[in-house]
């Protein structure tokens, strides 16, 4: 049974979740991998939002109702990320595996040592 | 062993994964939480560039070199989100399983259907 | 008088006006180039929030309440960009029309009509 | 002549400038409200870009490339929101001015002075 299966992995587990609620509320409609993405860049926002005004160090230390407010937002981008990636069949997992594969190889550790400089300029 | 103890959990096994790579490169002097809440915002802007001037239609049936950059894309925000939760020391998955249980609850099946409007707005 | 040179220029006149606002607030601590960017780019996704889940037809025939929150945050990323420019001593409007004229170098109007590629794939 | 009569108004100039520019490259097509929207928001995103990793300090002075990379940003946002306001036929610089005079009220001199929070925590 596919649900049983899923059980042992969270994003899978999530993205079922998901196609439920959608489907039950009749919402595929609105989600275009156009309007997901979109989606995915408001709720960012609204994560940001959360930091705007805050020094590095404030963010590193939180209010407790800030970081209730924060994990609603991160939740909110993983949901829509997680929806997105199942509406192009993409998996999640595998893109970010090989995307942290790529960016070691762009970002060797002897050049990018304490270096926050964009790989096109190392 | 920590590593093999995290091999059933994807999420937790990038997490790690991110933690020596920003480690052995000496970025966590920049990886504040809003610095890092940043980068999920500037790469889920990226991801939309992808679909911004394409239909609703043109965005569910990508061209492989537009399905390759939007899997990067996908693949940056997620592994910013990972960071970004691992500073905070939030668990995304529960997160966003309690986020899915309240909106379960704002958006009730009977009044949501097939209605894209606000919560504040049903 | 400063005021009264610049009553015909609109856009030095709302930089004035957002100097004294930050002055009487003594939010100028606030307003480093890097929080206002940030700024500029959670008022852009307050904005772009208004057309999430609307159509392109149904974003050309806006509700009087959406439109309404629409020119609120259409100003808000003004405020922001013009204090930005401010900040970092750049002249918005001369910047506009240097970027226009290069725009319509990259994108020549035999190559570029009633195609919405980006420039390096014309 | 029109143009001559905006002469005196730079924002009107750029205005008719981008409405040309559309036409002549038959964009108009792509330029729905919502998809506007999409590119304020994108672009402002890549302003952002320049000032991730960089420290406020930093971000108060900039390389002269980070400058330039900046400028043609900001030219961007304010580029798109000239067109996203004409397609709703908003003024930009009354939208503004009001916003500043509401933000006037809610932002009382003697209760936001030196103090960042949100109007509704104050």
């Amino acid at each position: 049974m596919k649900t049983a299966a899923h059980s042992s992995d969270p994003l899978l587990a999530l993205r079922d979740a998901l196609r439920r609620f959608a489907a039950e509320r009749d919402w595929g409609q609105f989600h275009s991998p156009k309007n997901l993405a979109v989606a995915v860049s408001v709720e960012a926002a609204e994560l940001l939002e959360h930091f705007q005004w805050l020094t590095d160090e404030q963010s590193a230390a939180l209010s407790p109702e800030t970081r209730a407010g924060v994990s609603e937002e991160l939740a909110d981008v993983l949901l829509y990320l997680i929806r997105l990636a199942d509406r192009l069949d993409l998996d999640l997992i595998a893109c970010a595996t090989e995307k942290l594969r790529r960016n070691a190889e762009k970002y060797p550790v002897e050049k990018a040592r304490g270096n926050a400089k964009k790989y096109t300029q190392l």
